[in-house]
């Protein structure tokens, strides 16, 4: 027999297809959803849905926005000529929480990976092209992830904008800040070494 | 300013207010929906309102069930004089899981709990005690949960039914199948001590 009744089954399906959410986790989110108030339950259906109506990319810069240009891109105090390419939209908030960056953003939706069948072309790589073809742009930051596919989808975007003369520029790689170079693994302590910085 | 979208950071807050999602789950969580096709989008908001609107408690045993009675109390080969008391509905999957238990559950949704300001009327007993007052019931098995609240909830029952001269049965304390030893907490070690089995 079912353990469940079909409708809570149904709920707990649905949360488990979440990136993240095992089956205990999607079973304790249904009980959530289930003791919710009516009120409270139509809040998180609509957010869900209004989310999904009204949000897109960018124009600009392919950032995830509910209006068009994004808040970042339609800001004219930001440096329009420096472009920090970035794989997903959480960077652009890590990159803001910094509140050092003053250029504007490309936002990629993925990384170049054949493993996962993912090919320059389902990203936002295209888009970028566009954007420094059309001029004043000064300089493109890399700042996909340091993993592989960043790495390499890194390398592929500085060969195809080398022709447009422009400074391009990968994010620096090395021990984090309050990091304990004891437990540093062997690539990035590499790394650290060979971009070490001159103090004298 | 914003880092998000207003509509996005709207999601991430519903998804924030779950229970063990933290900011980056929610973040996670959120940007999953907004990546799911419309289709399984209506899957996921459809899932949640007819959980929200089909769901209710079974009206003999107090389990979560979108038909009445639920699947186990319509069941006629279960045995109906023995009722098993649990905290949450998730513990009535748990002990089906075992198959070896034929008798029906009551589910209590919660414990009392003082520090929580959850009364013995917060929780179904009154429906519990009102069964039993029916009639025909053998056995109550207390299968609360082992901490403070859960011990204090089974307590307080059994002294409730006393008075109608059944069995009542508290489940059995010890270390856990697979348990090291070594590991053992103190107290769950006592009472694996002083509950121990004559095997002569």
């Amino acid at each position: 027999m079912a353990y469940y009744a079909t409708t809570v089954a149904k709920l707990i399906e649905e949360f488990q297809k979440m990136p993240g959410i095992g089956h205990k986790s999607a079973q304790r989110l249904a009980f959530y959803v289930l003791g919710l108030s009516t009120e409270r339950a139509n809040g998180l259906v609509q957010a869900i849905q209004e989310a999904k109506q009204k949000v897109g990319y960018c124009s600009i810069c392919c950032n995830l926005t509910d209006e068009d240009p994004c808040e970042i891109c339609a800001d004219t105090y930001r440096d329009f000529s420096t472009i920090c390419v970035v794989e997903s939209p959480a960077d652009v908030v890590a990159f803001e929480k910094t509140k050092e960056y003053k250029g504007v953003y490309h936002v990629l939706h993925g990384a170049i990976s054949p493993m996962d069948g993912i090919k320059p072309d389902d990203i936002k790589i295209k888009e970028l092209v566009a954007r420094v073809a059309k001029g004043d742009i000064k300089e493109v930051i890399l700042a996909t992830d340091t993993d592989v596919e960043g790495e390499a989808t890194g390398m592929y975007i500085a060969r195809l904008l080398t022709p447009f003369g422009i400074k391009i520029t990968r994010i620096a790689k090395g021990i984090p800040i309050g990091g304990d170079i004891e437990y540093a693994d062997e690539i990035t302590l590499s790394k650290a070494l060979e971009n070490r910085v001159d103090l004298s």
